[in-house]
């Protein structure tokens, strides 16, 4: 496995992908801060040009292949959003993009998004991780580079750009909650907020109903069992990962659980309150800071709002119970 | 009447803002601008405290009183986001407000989050300009502050500020849509852009079911003849106003009537692609940017996302049809 980044790394990598990718904003929610009663941040990687923070690490990891390497291609397993900036990278830098997704736990939006960006998908297995061996066969087989979705410090220095953008906007943020699900986005934040300020707490989110993650961070190993059940599926991940699960154990302070209602209500604030459209994934830093409001009570929160990619019915019946 | 405000009025209220209200962003939106043909970007007013753009004229009206103006209080007519923005100012500046609302046409989210500001709201009339003609007569009798919606200076050059931060975003801006209701947003970014850049054109949109601005506008008169139904409250004028009317025949380049069944579809499109809660009124700049695709083809274009103050079951049957 290659090294794990750094905070140098980040700071490259912000260099490398602003030409390509502009800053997203630092929006100060205020009907959601006076209902948690701290200062709240949300940190809009849903307005992405892909819809998902994840975009910032698909560009730094293309971009900088080499010519062979970009004509080969790049072949990767994704339930969408890893796909999707994958996908917008390979256009960008005119590289060929494969995404095998699971068959039965695929957001229809996302697949349709992937393959409007020009990227093959093939839909395999039940669930992402099915997905994953699948493609890893396949990597074997052709040698297109195979860009796992947590396992590479080039998505993790990409992906942590977002906390050297947070930091500039507000210099004297005390909490970071981030949504976990193969772990690289929180990572990625926590090894530039390490740097930066030691102080700055950094909260992990997992589903309950996919909690693997927590697990090997709680027990400090990969073996763990878990179940994997969550409808978020941002956050659906069965097995956690050997680079980001390291980087968790030195870098994470705690975790906290939240349902899968208990997202889709955050789902429906940001709207209703924040007018900001979230996934699962996007809206669980408010569901987390809703449940642990005590402890950030008075303080400046920023929560990241990960991605904007849930289909449009889901939304619509969130805000119709709501 | 007061004199109509200047560009140098504009940028006294951007510094007397300023410590109040953060600055919005202008987001580049890549799906919406793949759609149409040129660089789309949303100057994002929904993401505002009151969650629309009047905040920005509410706190310059507001903060400006004397003491004992401001011991007196505000009265106003509001269909909702004019009301919020004094409300919200009312309560950082320590200002009674009081705010008279259509009986049958008041959003009931608007008004509850303008009660929620520690407003009186009396809900009177059965449409804006009734409500307003109820106030007009209740203010002569009390002697409180009256707040007209439009034919205030320090209200259109407090949103006017919307147009120095868009200016500052992107200097090569080269149009700029702008919802139309009583036109305070769009005489505001008006005096900014016509000082900053004579040549970039200034697009009104109105709803073809409440067109009297653009009547007002075209045939250069205040006593226009127009119908009044739209559904989106913020689009629903009834006459055009003074000062308003006055800084448009000066300032505005074209109209733009949309249907209020192509604002809808352009509020799906917010939310879907562009991952923002607009109400009827901040989509309308989309929907005119689809209906006039052709002119602003490889454009940089910046629409007026105004607000976001839909009622959460308008945007769901929206999503739901979508």
């Amino acid at each position: 496995m290659a090294d794990t980044p750094t905070f140098a790394a980040v700071e490259e990598a912000a260099a490398f992908i602003s030409p390509h990718l502009a800053r997203t904003p630092l929006v100060h929610c205020y009907k959601l801060s006076q209902m948690l009663g701290c200062e709240y941040y949300a940190k809009c990687e849903n307005l992405q040009p892909v819809g998902a923070f994840k975009v910032r690490g698909g560009v730094n990891l293309i971009g900088r292949l080499s010519p062979a390497e970009r004509q080969r291609g790049v072949i990767s397993a994704s339930t969408g959003n890893h796909g999707q900036s994958l996908a917008y990278a390979g256009q960008l830098f005119d590289a060929p993009v494969t995404i095998y997704g699971p068959a039965h736990a695929s957001n229809p939006a996302k697949v349709a998004a992937m393959r409007a960006l020009g990227a093959e998908v093939r839909l395999v297995g039940r669930d992402f991780d099915e997905a994953r061996e699948a493609v890893e066969r396949e990597a074997r087989r052709t040698g297109g580079r195979y860009v796992h979705s947590a396992n590479e410090p080039h998505l993790i220095a990409g992906v942590g750009t977002m906390g050297l953008e947070i930091f500039a906007d507000l210099p004297a943020v005390e909490a970071l909650i981030a949504p976990v699900g193969g772990g690289s986005g929180i990572c990625g934040i926590s090894l530039v907020a390490r740097h930066l300020n030691p102080a700055v707490e950094i909260i992990g989110v997992q589903s309950a109903s996919a909690p693997a993650c927590y697990r090997a961070w709680q027990q400090q190993r990969l073996d763990v069992a878990a179940p994997m059940t969550t409808r978020h599926e941002g956050l659906a991940t069965r097995v956690p990962f050997a680079m980001t699960a390291q980087l968790m154990w030195e870098l994470v302070d705690r975790f906290a659980l939240v349902s899968d209602a208990e997202i889709d209500a955050a789902m429906g604030l940001l709207a209703r309150e924040a007018k900001l459209v979230a996934e699962g994934a996007g809206a669980a830093a408010l569901a987390a800071a809703l449940k642990i409001r005590e402890s950030l009570a008075g303080k400046k929160v920023v929560g990241i709002l990960s991605g904007g990619n849930a289909p449009a019915d889901y939304i619509a019946r969130i805000l119709q119970n709501g």
